[in-house]
């Protein structure tokens, strides 16, 4: 994603802890407190815009959301999403992945979703990829036992990388589509980019891997 | 594949027993006697008219091969292809996939080839997949530990169904690619199936799968 300065951001996220949580040490292990209802909690790591996790919320009440992203100038657009929709089940985080640790303990998350990742294609990069090992392993110390990640990507060999790097991780690959926008699949949700990029006649990746613990 | 009668296949295979073997009950665990070289053994399961496992044999002079065929009809061309080549390191058998348990005993084999297998696409259908899991087991008891498939189809829900299968039987996906003739892949031999399928503009699958025990 391109990113653009923006110098009212940073004011602008802290103008509005009732939806980008401010201090979110302190939920460590109880999440529930800061949502209206005692419920699931799906977090989206790499949130961008917001497009996805909003819609997510809306469409499915009975599950809390959170959506995570590092970048001030993206989680403005996500906040602005928010504040217009104004959901009781959905709250942002301005915070890195790599810290998922700090926020969250293990039970905290049912579902990890990822959707058009950086692809980091540099093999030296490799370790900034979401679906690297010691991403797994984090998302595994904050989740449920068998809790799922469910990725998307309309990037090849991110797509490729990703399923060699869940197999070799221990994952039970349970879902996977191929050409994911001429499946079956009912009531999917598109980030922007999916829907800038299918437009462009790109194919789009997904699958849904589970924790066996 | 379309199947043509071929009237004079059953004779043909039963005068070229040094090529097709005759009577391979007899070779369980032994099959070395059958090859000029004690080396590792590879196989095709399901290897129709023979162009791969040819090619390959003629590539790997260091591997025997041997390619299961099914049909007479199917056979007899690979049968053709080999009394021209006649490598000493490559083999065919008559038989049913099924039934390779009767032929091949635990470590026989080193590595199973699966191309371009009937993608048997109705559900009820699909105990016949040659990715199916009893299919995985019947290789895994004629394998050596940490013996490998290779498994490449342009049937994308073919690819989608085995990757799953793969993964629920606990094999490690070492290698994938979803456009294997775009890949930087280096020495792939086709089958007819592959050249004529990859001209028409479809997309080749192909996997390296890996039994852990």
């Amino acid at each position: 994603m391109r990113l653009r300065y923006k110098p009212y951001a940073k004011d602008k996220i802290e103008q509005h802890p009732q939806y980008i949580v401010a201090m979110p040490e302190q939920y460590k292990g109880k999440w529930n407190e800061v949502f209206a209802s005692n419920q699931p909690l799906h977090i989206e790591v790499g949130t961008g815009k917001g497009r996805f996790i909003t819609e997510m919320a809306k469409a499915n009440p009975q599950i809390n959301y959170m959506g995570i992203e590092l970048y001030d100038s993206v989680i403005v657009d996500a906040l602005d999403r928010l504040i217009e929709a104004d959901l009781p089940n959905l709250k942002l985080l301005n915070v890195n992945a790599r810290d998922l640790g700090k926020y969250f303990e293990k039970n905290d998350v049912d579902r990890v979703y990822l959707n058009f990742s950086d692809p980091w294609p540099k093999i030296r990069h490799e370790k900034r990829r979401l679906t690297y090992k010691n991403f797994l392993k984090l998302y595994e110390e904050i989740l449920v036992d068998g809790g799922e990640i469910h990725f998307k990507t309309d990037n090849q060999g991110l797509f490729e990388y990703s399923l060699m790097s869940f197999s070799e991780y221990g994952l039970l690959l349970k879902y996977v589509s191929l050409d994911f926008h001429k499946s079956d699949y009912q009531g999917n949700i598109m980030t922007e980019y999916e829907q800038k990029f299918s437009e462009m006649g790109n194919r789009i990746y997904r699958c849904e891997v589970k924790y066996q613990n």
